[in-house]
């Protein structure tokens, strides 16, 4: 009897790590099999942008426009969080995603790990590269900027916003990984909710950063490839733990 | 008799299942238990240095002295090849563990997994954090750089640097990473042969590039831990094919 016990103690343990293992697989497995292919877009924004105009109007004292609770009047209201151009939109946080996608015509993908493929990379900047990504129930903004922080030093800046509150963005873990040339480059974080400033986030350098030569070692024929996996901030947490 | 061998069956797999979670565990846990902290060295080669006269002499269209088959008259010796200081020795590839140690007290640590504590990450630049690292049957060079590309913008640089042949170089693969507030960062390589310049590989930016900001967010106290693996290049290749 107590063979018997063991024999299924040990069939539960198994199905237990091959469950575990299956997980640890799935979180760092190489990018997900389903390819974007995301063409650059010429920002327009950049004469005095929504942001920009926000931390002038900071330093001079006046509340910034770009914080939702003190951009808009209504507080149940957002501005248009399109990174590109400036919007004078405003709406409810539910109806962002098709505001995004009918006005700024930004795609939309499924699934909790895909490849961001951004074209043209050798385009002078500024240039962003977007897409938005729905997973876990949730919408995601991923942005990939190429700007010059210092002049004639073009870098490349890339981060996911969750497209929900700031609260609703701690749930979660981003990963944007780059495989190439024998060389591997992983970057996690907590997603930055939709309501901060995209343009902040880059300017603090709170993101994946990378200069041009590294941007070309993990370039193939002037593509770059970004695998992207999403996850509850519940693995992320495990993960720390091991 | 059936049931038996399933038993058994079931009881191999478990073993096999387990190690295999076992090695997934070790290859991506966290930074290993073995810390070191390393002390900043101000640079003091940052005059005309053997790899800035190098760069010089190669524009004039003289070989560079910095590339180990051109640099010394006997093929079989290597220059010195401490990232701080520019020094005259030059001797056999198998002793420069021992010169480095000796002459520039830079300390030696065991481990396959190690943290890099480097303490004073204020310090202006340039500033040097050098370690010898043992594993595998080999010594490693990790340099951690403080340097200033663009005026007024220094940055942090992190690369490891076999002492080996290139050759030799290729069968291994480092990885270093910065786990804090949230965020995490990876990067894998294959390390250089230090008969290579580690100036020129900072200078090309194909290592770990942090800026300020993201080295702050990583630091606790001034510090910033690095988590040091180094594998054959074997698990690197079978981790791609994932």
């Amino acid at each position: 009897m107590l063979f018997f016990t063991q024999c299924f103690g040990a069939v539960l343990d198994l199905i237990h790590l091959r469950f575990q293992h299956y997980k640890a697989k799935r979180v760092f497995s190489a990018a997900g099999q389903l390819v974007c292919v995301v063409n650059p877009t010429h920002s327009l924004k950049y004469a005095p942008s929504r942001c920009a105009a926000a931390q002038e109007s900071s330093e001079q004292g006046i509340p910034p426009p770009c914080h939702h609770h003190e951009a808009v009047h209504d507080p149940q209201l957002v501005p248009c969080t399109c990174p590109l151009f400036s919007c004078p939109w405003e709406g409810h946080l539910e109806v962002v995603v098709s505001h995004l996608r009918q006005t700024h015509r930004i795609n939309i993908l499924q699934g909790a790990e895909i490849v961001f493929l951004a074209t043209d990379m050798h385009l002078p900047a500024p240039t962003d590269w977007i897409i938005m990504h729905s997973c876990l129930g949730h919408q995601f903004l991923l942005v990939l900027r190429k700007q010059e922080k210092y002049e004639g030093h073009p870098q490349f800046f890339a981060t996911m916003m969750l497209i929900g509150t700031p609260t609703q963005a701690d749930n979660f873990t981003y990963r944007l990984e780059l495989n190439r040339n024998q060389r591997r480059l992983k970057w996690e974080a907590t997603p930055r909710s939709i309501l901060e400033c995209v343009d902040s986030v880059i300017s603090d350098g709170d993101c994946l950063v990378l200069n041009t030569s590294l941007a070309q070692l993990f370039s193939d024929n002037g593509s770059l490839a970004i695998g992207i996996a999403i996850t509850t901030s519940k693995v992320h947490s495990s993960e720390a733990e091991m």
